[in-house]
């Protein structure tokens, strides 16, 4: 038998190269997975940015959409809802509605050491996609946007006191807890509901929240006289116009963030349907508008991209494109629909939110389960669906109703007539949103 | 002959050493390329989104420099521009622009199901840049823009509908058509006429489009009287302001992304050439506008930045940083003396997109055939340049002006006289742009 | 002895098999390197971008903060800001802040060939973070910031000419001078002092510039009438409102950045650190505003954001959380306080650039030697902060004292009584701000 064997002059670099190959290997490792976290926080944070300009788009709509008078009262409480919204989430509602996370955020940590910054908190999430700061930060601004929902809708007549305790309750209490019950692992999502990014947890819990507002509310003084609606004109449709796009802007980091990593099918794929859907909803708002109001209706035009947006939320990573625009058109319709419907009722909603987020985020999860096929190609149930449209509105409309209505009682909720009729600005903040005409 | 033999004790440890070096290796590549992948597609994702704001800027500058009775009508326009967009560039412009690609966006996968999202939308692009669907809705942002450089030039006197129906088929037809000769890989390319971000490609196109509509529209009512040029001062200049830092911040997005992929050493060279090339017209236009008008003429400021941006656009990546000055200084002198002439022959162009898109669009163009530079060193060709600019030129041009005669032929594309000194406001949409005075 | 000896047949195998897992990893040490500068550089290139938006957020604050008449001046100086800024900053402010970078930025390449961008250029900065190209533009930004916070208080009487020729000094010498003490590796740095994002350098330094131009230009006519304090109504507080907004979101950017890499624990745990601030100050500026004034003060609201964020500054990675929210409470409270300050000494700063930026850039500081630890939990020294907090201040004061002081002397620093007191917009720049009146 010929042999060939290995000499110890062959044998110990063979054996070193394997070393070094998997000491290199070892540290590429090292590099790529450092690498893939970087990137996904990266995607995470500027989705959180973007999410967190939104409260300058809602701040827009809302201060445009409604008249000069109230200019300074808007942006005021438009102001302090992320700020109430971010400190209260940090203070309970985070841990409220990710109870199965290791530890609350603000109790958890012991007395938030530095040393907490980097060893409690660095922990991986969500397989390594982002950290836990990273996390509590999306999600506040999230938090956040639900109570912005009822800003609009209550303007121009709610006293600001009672507003900003509704936030405090509404941010810190019922939306985390009502979100723990699908993203939280919850009830809901063992019953298979599916709500991609908020159509209901976020955007129908504020739309609910602005309907019970405007129902113990009542109308502003003059909208409906002798059975017609009085039009109050917004202070400035460029301002409008400015909010809806950052709104537009802001869900790239809503729907985009939502796949809680920067995966790049997913998040493009999700962002093309986000797209698509505020087109369609534009497109929908637009010819509805002109069909019902026999005019080129710009406030239509506007509301049907946020009803789009609001409308493809809650499955745009299992919607295909062309049923994204579909969803989006109808989404456009109904805006223009549930507005006029709205005026019916005497139910006066200064800005459209209850049409954009009430009946939108309803009309988007239900979508889901016409629509949706799972990454496997199996349909969306649609059961789960209603079931989750139904118990979180319950849920929101009930406890933002006994909100509202217990501070009616303690305290009253409404400016006199007095300071409506000259606007809140000149009698609550002692100036004037606009000082721009010459006196010359 | 002493013989060092391995025995099985030593040479299956050492197999098993290779065995797990390779899997590690294996692992690490993985993650390595799909960071990178992921990296790559967050840049192209965000650069995306930062093209869609540049909408928003459009709107503002082109609504902050028209005349107050008319801001809902160019809000509306401006706000249908990216809608309709985006629909007709999923419809057609994108397989037509792209023809080499595998399959067109909107006929080529089957029925769109669900599955294309994972199987045949997943493919890497453009040595695994990013996704097909990040290629989509960062081309279908460029192709919006080059409609909405028409709408502020058309602005004021220009029936909607028309404008719209110029839309899309600007947008979905002549605009990727146009654009794949270059970006295609079609005639152009091979000629090697070079264009990194569409000096020529979008914005001339667009600032041919542009002066097209306003030849065969003629000047506003009492824009020119006996010989003199008549202000029509614009509603607000903070609102043209923060259309123009955003147009600015949205060419981060727009060269940046242009580079199509996240590469540290060509995203930010470029960057640094786009913002020395903005910084420089605006010194320009200030210089040109001081010397020429007499005043610090604010408005020749904000035109300078985007005729600085406009022209660093065909070669923010061929420029050395010195040059981009230079470029950017000539396209500020350049925007003055345009305006001035434009005047000259009664060529009324409400915002100036002729000056900053058209010409800045060609000047940007010749630069590199005089100033650029390829990666190796070797100086670009001046001729491929001249012919790019006048074949674009001719095309874009003689298309736009076809559709406005048609149009005009058709239906007219002008609104009647009373509509235009009423304002389009009031006739066409029903309500004020703004609504600011107080009745105290 | 039983022998296992290995055949070639088996040993060849084995030897490729070890040379394909070192290339392998070799090429997954490739990627996961390179996927990391790219997540890296495309983190600081978006902080760079944000950054940027700052200055439309500074000039929204401004321009909505101060009198109509004076809008376009406001905005002029603001845009023409950044303009000067980043140009002197690549002339001269890089090199001087950065002297011990291997080549300054304008005159250390050759000619700057477009061969720098491949060479020169590439190196990697801060431990492969992200390219030098970067590096220039993100200073760039930071820069004009500082001469930003001056235009604001000496806004509506200052000649625009002296303003212009004091920013290019103070971004192109003063700033980088001080900055170089502490960022580019000067005596500062050696003595421990500590300034996470430019609490001092760039706040700071801005105010002392600020309170220098407001002393030596005297107030406003008709500001302090017979010991009372006249308001100036402000044009627009939704421009305002837009401005702090984009300022936040900036921050994001601002101190996001300052960690010079994509570092996912650092980058999200100052990011939170700042947002809560924020909104802590905010919160601040809310109640101290409703007791000192007793209203509902949005001013004080949006000024205590602003002063969170400037006092977050210094420390935004050395707080804890709960240290942050103090830290901002306490600038929402001193922002106020100082603005009642001001009047009493009558140094009128039309914007409160003095108490957001100089109060709070000091404040912030020394919060750091009071409230601070270092990573490996030891307490950052108090005495570092308050030096550095002295000689930046005498630096900035006395710099800006002698540039505006020179200036007045030359060419005199004020409009004359006349123009001011009809406003500089038409005198200057022969257009009004705004033009919304309908004439019906």
């Amino acid at each position: 038998m010929l042999e060939i064997t290995k000499t110890t002059a062959e044998a110990v670099p063979e054996a070193l190269e394997v070393a070094k190959s998997m000491e290199m290997s070892t540290e590429a490792l090292n590099y790529g997975m450092d690498a893939l976290f970087t990137a996904n926080n990266v995607w995470m944070l500027l989705a959180t940015a973007l999410v967190f300009i939104m409260h300058l788009g809602f701040a827009g709509v809302e201060a445009g959409f409604t008249q000069a008078k109230n200019t300074v009262n808007i942006l005021f409480k438009n102001t302090l809802t992320p700020v109430i919204g971010i400190l209260s989430y940090a203070l309970l509602g985070f841990s409220l509605m990710y109870p199965e996370a290791e530890a609350g955020f603000w109790f958890g940590f012991d007395g938030f050491g530095i040393t907490d910054r980097l060893n409690g908190m660095s922990f991986e999430y969500a397989g390594g996609s982002y950290t836990r700061w990273t996390d509590f930060l999306f999600q506040a601004m999230f938090a956040a946007t639900a109570a912005t929902i009822v800003s609009g809708a209550v303007a121009e007549r709610i006293k600001i006191s009672s507003y900003l305790i509704f936030t405090v309750i509404f941010v810190g209490l019922i939306y985390p807890i009502i979100g723990s019950w699908k993203w939280g692992a919850g009830a809901l999502d063992a019953m298979g509901f599916y709500d991609f990014a908020g159509s209901t947890l976020v955007h129908s819990v504020g739309g609910w929240g602005a309907l019970a507002g405007i129902i113990i509310l009542g109308p502003r003084i003059g909208k409906y006289v002798d059975g017609k609606v009085i039009d109050k004109p917004g202070s400035s449709v460029p301002l409008a116009t400015i909010g809806v796009f950052l709104l537009w802007l802001g869900w790239f980091g809503f729907n985009g963030g939502s796949v809680l990593s920067g995966d790049p099918v997913s998040t493009s794929f999700v962002l093309v349907n986000t797209s698509l859907g505020a087109c369609a909803g534009a497109l929908g708002g637009f010819i509805t508008g002109r069909l019902v109001f026999g005019r080129l209706d710009f406030g239509m035009v506007l509301n049907g991209i946020l009803a789009g947006l609001v409308g493809i939320t809650a499955g745009a990573d299992v919607f295909t494109p062309v049923e994204s625009i579909i969803v989006g058109l109808i989404a456009g319709v109904l805006v223009v629909l549930a507005a006029v419907g709205l005026d019916k009722l005497k139910l006066d909603d200064c800005v459209g939110a209850v049409p954009v987020h009430l009946v939108n985020g309803v009309w988007g999860t239900l979508a889901v389960g016409i629509f949706g096929n799972a990454a496997n190609g199996t349909p969306m149930p649609f059961l789960p669906q209603l079931y989750g449209v139904v118990i979180c509105g319950l849920a929101a409309f009930s406890s933002a109703f006994i909100i509202f209505f217990v501070l009616k009682k303690i305290s009253g909720i409404r400016v006199s007539a007095q300071h409506e009729e000259e606007g809140l600005d000149s009698h609550e903040h002692g100036i004037r949103g606009y000082t721009i005409v010459y006196d010359e």
